[in-house]
């Protein structure tokens, strides 16, 4: 299933994670209309539209969107209808915060390995997570079948962890180091940064 | 200074970001071009061009633009031209990996106080921030004029703590805990969702 053109990822991604919400709050077999959803999300109904309409169709008027059917079109779009494994690098504040976040588990991003070079950690679970040695990089993802990696080292071992993955065939990284990793061309690379809503914060407060 | 039209806040962000790392790589009397932009941002040139227009004018032909001038009006437009002063709420592990966070301070972002509910920690420095009480939180608030706040509190908690902000003046906050928060129409909150990236990750996967 192609991505409509036209409609960015990330917008999918806030569609899809809002709809899990209302699901979740109105139950299976609730329906939504633009308007509503434009309202929810702080947009622009006609976007809203826009974007939808390559998505189902709307049922009887005054009806809207089945909420499931949309949210199962949306993830299937964005290939979050299958589980996909991920190993988390770096077992310390951020890494631990990150095992406990329930937002990944929803989408069907499922933490199964976490790596720290610790060996006071070694061998024990975080939030039902067993901790591996980095030296068993390449075994683990290989046996449990991982197929992206989030980097939570300090930076400067973020880049001999991502090479290590790269070798161990993972071809998905989002890095949390802030520091500029390099990668060969047929990994994607994506940088986590925790500032850019504060920057949205900081405009709102300086607008007149 | 108004922000110019269809670029969104985001974008901006992202640009500022990356010429505050380039000015650290390069110097201060470093010059960047518009392809050389578009190849770091994996983003079209066409689009940089165009955002890119409202600032500054281009050097002389082929010298491009000097970074710290087009940083300096970007920051400005951003409201980040002046320092700002934050609160973060939670001292556990998700605030702890965020107190430590270096990228909030390089964009003018300065967390000056902690809140926890933990006897233990109240009174002690983490990262050379002092944890308060939230019993605290108004005089605090007032005492070490705090413009915004983040929350990275159990769910649970998250309502009362972001009522308490709200009470003490606070008119922005940042969101961790994975709850709608309920805010009067003056306050902007912003809910930081850490799987869209991770979503980023899963479509590039699961395309052919």
């Amino acid at each position: 299933m192609k991505r409509p053109p036209g409609i960015s990822i990330s917008r999918l991604a806030i569609y899809l994670r809002f709809l899990e919400e209302y699901l979740k709050e109105q139950g299976l077999k609730s329906t939504i209309n633009s308007a509503q959803l434009a309202r929810y999300l702080d947009m622009h109904p006609h976007q809203i539209r826009k974007d939808l309409s390559y998505f189902g169709k709307f049922g009887e008027r005054g009806v809207g969107y089945h909420v499931q059917e949309l949210k199962d079109n949306i993830a299937k779009i964005l290939g979050l209808n299958r589980k996909w494994n991920l190993c988390l690098c770096g077992a310390g504040n951020l890494g631990s915060a990150l095992c406990a976040y329930k937002g990944f588990k929803e989408i069907n991003l499922n933490i199964v390995a976490l790596f720290d070079s610790d060996v006071r950690k070694i061998g024990k679970y975080i939030q039902g997570i067993k901790v591996y040695s980095p030296k068993t990089i390449v075994s683990t993802v290989k046996e449990l079948k991982i197929d992206m990696a989030i980097i939570a080292v300090p930076l400067e071992n973020a880049q001999t962890i991502a090479d290590k993955l790269i070798a161990s065939g993972i071809r998905a990284i989002l890095n949390f180091a802030p520091v500029k990793l390099n990668v060969p061309g047929h990994v994607k690379l994506r940088n986590a940064d925790l500032s850019i809503e504060l920057v949205n914060l900081a405009h709102f407060l300086s607008s007149p």
